[in-house]
């Protein structure tokens, strides 16, 4: 990952690219650690604060829907989604999740915007925990990483 | 979820917010719950019944297909959705829950109109009341608290 | 159900309905209890038999295609669509079924005909024949009822 | 089954019916039963050589594939799809098969060319070749039958 | 699969072929198998590099995105699309491939072009391995050659 990263740094492309972090806070100790993950990579990649913007919504489901209003509006490059699906004992986790990663597909399908996929689905919170901590498996910074390589990618 | 309600309280945008809910009468003991937990959170919200429209509707499935009409009259920020999908002796409830959830993703990603996912999928009758009462864990609540925060979101 | 029914008979609005009910020959003995039940439900609804017309194709997957056409003529209110998925030593039904309540929910998401979702999906001829009865328990009628509901929901 | 063809037969809308059929060579020994299947079909129906084309494609995804390029040509009535998905070690199967049936009925509902889904997913080669022998359980001459009672389905 | 190879490399039309590849880095011991065994099925197609961009991305999800952005320029007649997906401790994988495969599914439908399949979804290592091998089970070949079929495929 640190290569990846690594790359972007030396892109020049990067400086301008907008981008927008949205972030579910339903299971909140484990989406903040997804955004303290994704507002590294942003430093790390060498990007400015104020290239990007962070809007808070409640779930998952709602973490899509915003990001399609953000795509619709052609101001971003890139947009980097975080939220934490945990199984409970009903399949409702199951069902959100396939809908929401459908979701996001379909937004990088529709718009040519960059969807970077920082959802967890994870069966328990120690599963969870251990994709949200300030190491390399964060999925925040991956997502982050992943997007801003595929925002910057020259065709 | 407190503290998201008072966010919602203290927006002036909520005071000009158009939302519908839209219930289904199927498993009506679960669908009430959900409908006095969602008018309860409007309330809490601070917007006034006339800002609010219920419809009723046979099952899930009719939710989501009134739902994408009421969006597409493009006269509403929010629409809740209401539903109980209760596991029986086949798969019907899964291909069922699936369509449902997939289709109210579809709705808000192609219209911007905030959904709010209040369609319960629950093996059993004690997860689905679980789901449905008068306290934090009301879905129908949670999907009002989560529509109005999106769509009075500024982007 | 019987109370949904009521509504409609009184609901002067059913009086001018245009409905179709798209029928699969596939698991005939199942689907003719379906439709069946079907016919029962508009004729309880104070449907008279001309605002009604009867299509039968060949299995759940044709009547999902046929239902589309149907609903792109724009000269109906609603489709109601039977059939009977069941399952067998490969996992044929549950692609169909997927495939068939994802395209049935698509047809009415994107027409806006009101769809009235009566295609079983059951483990065995038992699930799939107590589904089908002269009793309340019949999906035919109960699509009908949906789909009827629907359909003259003012917005 | 064959009541179903012998009312095909009678239709004289069946005379002008263009239809393609594309298949899959992989799992050639199962898709040769289905082709001949088809093939049976297509000549028990009372349709000439002439009014049929067919086509060769790898698997079953580029069936899907071609079957769109070929329905928007709007030179065909029925398009027939032939392919067999048999379960291996990983669950590439059932993600296929899931594309594959969704896909195909996005085709159907996309351009009202009527699809038959003459795809087999099968759990191994027993149970494939049980679908595309010389008897009446042939996939490929049920789609065929489908398929054309669809196409020339008057509504 | 060598004969498939052979048709293709006495077609003509290959000739003019414009062909893409789209490789994950995630999994990168896989992927670069994958990308070997594409790139000797296009030598063996009779293609010349120069007919042949090949573009990397983080992941398999990225690799949907990228295809969709590359499809729509239209300058290309076949994209193939390479990546792993290994079974982890969640579901992750499940959701991640079904939205791949539908996404690539998608592309195709919606663009024309000739999507190569090369997204393996394995549950280890050992499976992910013997799909990417210097032998006629490499998945990146296959997909070459499938795509290059479909794309040179005159209907």
């Amino acid at each position: 990952m640190q290569r990846a990263v690594k790359k972007i740094t030396v892109s020049s492309k990067s400086r301008s690219l907008k981008l927008a972090v949205v972030v579910a806070d339903f299971n909140e100790e484990i989406t903040k650690g997804l955004l303290k993950g994704a507002l590294k990579a942003i430093h790390d990649s060498g990007l400015e604060r104020k290239q990007v913007r962070v809007y808070h919504v409640a779930g998952s489901f709602e973490v899509a829907e915003l990001a399609m209003r953000l795509a619709k509006t052609k101001r971003l490059e890139a947009i980097v989604c975080l939220g934490a699906i945990i199984k409970g004992e009903t399949t409702h986790d199951q069902h959100l999740a396939s809908a929401v990663t459908h979701g996001l597909m379909q937004i990088g399908l529709d718009t040519g915007v960059a969807i970077g996929l920082g959802v967890i689905t994870a069966n328990n919170m120690v599963q969870a925990r251990a994709r949200c901590g300030a190491d390399k498996y964060n999925r925040g910074y991956a997502a982050v990483v992943a997007a801003i390589l595929l925002a910057t990618q020259k065709i």
